[in-house]
């Protein structure tokens, strides 16, 4: 198609991306320093954060949180691979290449030093990983249907929202959302369903939903799915820095991931006639298994409950794209490409309710010494366990109607005339940044120029 | 084929696991819980096992172990991608959510605490990961001819048997086998073994080796390949807890891995005239190099003697496949679909009697304080060496009639009639859980189902 | 083509195999032991060295070295992989288990013990691996162009005079460079460029840049990309032993690496007018972003300063494939089958170039206690900030001077016609151990021989 439009198009990705990262290093520049040496990473002294400050000599534990700092959000990237194929990898780690850099800003902001400084450590990385993972899950339910550089200000608008969400939650009301139950996959899913759902096109995404089915990559959901399992259980643990309550975090949400899987063998064939379990339905019990465990994973004290909250989550997740997806897709207009809702938005809630009832449970006869890392407020007597779990209740409505606000507006503004037109020329990036044609008058032409993007 | 018969199987399938999820909930719920901060895991007190119990203060290593908890199960599951495709993922997944649950459970009857609770921790999980690597080795051996439900019950039988051998050689007799040598590869080699012998349909068996050949998906060999290399030598030193002697259990095994991989050049131009060399055989070099480590590891004080056991191994085991494997099936009638006898029963065996010589000529001198670690009993002054090179010994066959004779009891009962019945239809699972029909009566028809299930 | 010489080739590797192997294991058991347990080592406390040593009751971080000893070679496998394809990953594994056993050799020699022994433990496997590194660079050069016994005997070279170049760089002038920038980056680099100018064969060197474009398996560059992103910021700081300065050299590489990734979007778009990201340019930027911050990696204070070099080194990396490669392979008939002078090389000498800089800037005010780990000679007061600078600069010719005269004897060495007459027979070892013939009579054919070695 037109030549001139292709080229235009490709030099305004790269100048938006070199303006960006010349920002993001200025501003790197200006504000962002490494912290002292046993650095406290954003929490501040005076700040109740949820992010517990490292003992005295507990050095090392920190440095490996720094290794798997890239492990999550890279986790979430293979973890599509196996919905949408290896065609959204270069749109994918340009995301997670600026979010990383991006969060690390957004989330400083609120932890300011009196010196006007942004200290950064191994910690700020982490919840810079979590920040990205939010914007990869929210980029599942649009990726197709979006080009590069409506991803990118994507981006730059949900990461700030994340951070004062966050902010909010963890500091002000003083929730424990370790795993990220809410801050991470609800918000994720919600942010992205509502940018999806600003962004319909009708034509377009009928051709999408065709374009799904039928080749998904086998490999990619086979590795995602052994890249879950082996790394997850400590992902989500990442955050619970005290030594003593780290493994049951881990074991949580290692049977949670279990007993999700064993689920979707027995539900799976059930509500699907053909029966063939695919790997990616398998990759997505794990996903939602440990979804599941995110905010209740280090308030588990026994090992049956990580088993029935993942059987139920897993449950609930497959009669959602069984059920609930059409209608959603019918009734409210949200195309969901990578079914973000079913694998992340609803076991996010779920989990969001489970750790509400085990706030509500807790007592410091069976948590002991534990309590002063899972509630620090209700140890240290300025909450009871009842009121942590009615603020626990409350971040719930209040992280769905910030979502879902934020991405309406995020979505309008994408969905304006000069960002929509860019992607009229797909074969510009037909190799690795796949686009969808506005107009779709030739849809055969433009699926097989897809089409080629994918795996041989 | 009958579809209501397909129905019926696929239900069949969806409520053995609903059932069996269901019972180790309860179980969980009635005896289960986490141990208390400084877990002992499975380690009485009283009990002389030779899982250490962890020193205090060092809990982080114990969170470390609970991380490589999930990936030696995962690294059987990939190294066996190489040798029979993908299609068998979503069974071996469902195997593998399946027996970890249950080995918790099997293994903590043994080590019951005073108060009726099974506790778990960590050193739990490594534990029940252990016998899970055994169940899918043996699983190895049978791919290809059995159904889900058949493997199901396979791990509910090899389990407790596998917990119980365990209980025997670690804690009765005192053996050292820190990696499994014999409790874990030899034992789920000759088990599947017994049970492949059980299971044999004549017919099918040729149809499997057929289609077994010239379409190994190679790139699942690779990646397995350097999974095992890069994780391998961690896992294998996973139970040796204390930290002085972690370090050579760790590098015994790369050296020996480095071995085996050269030897395996060395060897295979000589016995196979068509010389190509095979990604899925450097592959099994590196299992084998692994599997010969497995109770030398931590017994080794010298670098050469792990590469001389790899080298030797490799030779073993690709003159094992050459030879021994053709007897194997038209003599013994014992169909081998993964080539476990080579790559797990013959570098198990070898790597018990290599570490029986070891114990053999160990001296105080020689091992100073790491003979507390390696051999307590010795240390202790209740067993010379000879002794415990003695008692060592008689672990090998008093395992080989344990894993015999449970096998063939197993294969006994899997080939009932009712059970094997179900497979009729193989198009209902044709996508991921692959089964292979019973009478096989339209080979051709059957092996394309069977083929479409592989990666394009 | 001849079946005889096909045999008596593959024979030859067989034996040079075995040979080596032998002579391994003989001087492995004349030389080598496993260090005290506390092991230092290959660190001599007399000599130096910028390895430090452990601090009492450190012993657990050094044993998670060991865990990442394996990881660093086969990232580079991996990373080849996705340019170069399946084929050549026996090739590259028989290189890279000699090359860990022979490096560990070649390194002992230099720091021999007084009762001449040489003590290796999970830092001596570290340094090994950086070695392992350096080899697979210099490999990447020549790959498709060499057969597995000139890639052997080329190994059997370049180890020692790496150990060479590593022991007068670190230990007797002092220099910094954890992440081997200097020593393994731009070394590899040049040796393997210098190797592959002395075999250059005219006529074959064109077909293999044709065979090179257009089948670059897709899947294996993701798979490599997310593997460097998730491992390489901890290998990279894997030598910078004490606790509080790993952090820092993590984040930096980190940083670089994401700066290095959005300057990809912006520069590739601009040179290349198809406009197509390939997931191996991908992966080039995050190699060529963590190469930069070889050296300063520890040396940076700022997380801005990480993102200028990864920003400008991923810049210079592109910039030099579009125009420096075509002189290189028509001016210097240096023909680079993997683009080691971009992704290696030149990013090498640039982020020496950098560490130079540093090193001439740092003050005591600004490092505090981290001086005696980034500088030790400086913070002794042996040495001034710009005499450590000038050192630093020193250290970049000799490297250049020692690799190109290595690589051009060692290229000189394996030219010879005993060794070059071996690959007559490309069907000998056409599924994995690929091999191009001397003379090329019929590209056509062994083409298609060739082309049947990647992955479906």
């Amino acid at each position: 198609m037109a030549e001139g439009a292709a080229a235009s198009s490709r030099l305004r990705l790269a100048g938006l991306c070199f303006f960006l990262q010349l920002l993001t290093i200025i501003l790197f520049a200006a504000f962002v320093r490494y912290g002292p040496e046993s650095d406290p990473g954003l929490c501040s002294p005076q700040s109740n954060c949820s992010r517990r400050d490292p003992e005295p000599g507990s050095g090392y534990p920190r440095f490996r949180d720094a290794h798997l700092q890239a492990l999550l959000g890279f986790g979430f990237l293979l973890a599509f691979l196996g919905r949408y194929g290896p065609g959204s990898v270069a749109t994918s780690l340009l995301v997670v290449a600026f979010a990383v850099q991006w969060a690390l800003l957004a989330q400083g902001l609120f932890y300011f030093s009196p010196k006007g400084k942004i200290y950064v450590g191994a910690q700020s990385m982490v919840s810079a990983d979590f920040c990205t993972a939010a914007v990869l899950i929210s980029s599942g339910a649009v990726l197709g249907r979006v080009n590069p550089i409506q991803l990118l200000l994507m981006t730059l608008l949900e990461v700030p929202l994340f951070a004062c969400n966050e902010f909010i939650l963890l500091s002000l009301l003083g929730i424990s959302d370790s795993g990220g139950s809410l801050t991470v996959h609800a918000f994720g899913a919600y942010f992205g369903l509502m940018v999806s759902r600003a962004l319909r096109q009708p034509r377009v995404d009928e051709r999408g939903e065709q374009q799904e089915s039928g080749r998904q990559p086998d490999a990619f959901a086979v590795l995602g799915t052994l890249y879950l399992w082996i790394f997850w259980p400590s992902f989500a643990s990442a955050t619970t820095a005290q030594d003593g309550a780290e493994p049951w975090a881990v074991l949580n949400v290692y049977f949670s991931m279990a007993a999700s899987t064993l689920a979707a063998f027995v539900l799976s064939p059930i509500l699907y006639e053909e029966g063939t379990l695919q790997a990616a339905q398998l990759q997505d019990a794990a996903l939602v298994g440990a979804a599941v465990m995110g905010m209740a994973g280090e308030m588990l004290l026994t090992p049956f409950g990580a088993m029935v909250a993942g059987f139920l989550a897993s449950h609930l997740s497959l009669l959602g794209s069984r059920f609930l997806s059409p209608i959603l897709s019918s009734r409210l207009k949200i195309q969901d490409t990578c079914g973000v809702h079913n694998v992340h938005g609803l076991p996010g809630v779920l989990g969001t309710l489970v750790g509400t009832l085990l706030a509500g449970l807790a007592t410091a006869d069976a948590y002991g010494g534990r309590m002063e890392s899972v509630f620090p407020l209700v140890a240290q007597g300025s909450r009871t366990a009842s009121g942590q779990a009615w603020w626990q209740l409350c971040a719930l409505p209040l992280t769905l109607i910030l979502a879902a606000l934020g991405g309406s507006l995020t979505g309008a503004l994408l969905g304006t005339r000069a960002l929509r037109s860019t992607p009229k020329s797909p074969e510009m990036e037909s190799k690795v940044l796949r686009e969808v044609p506005e107009d779709g008058l030739n849809p055969e032409a433009s699926d097989e120029e897809l089409g080629g993007s994918t795996l041989a």
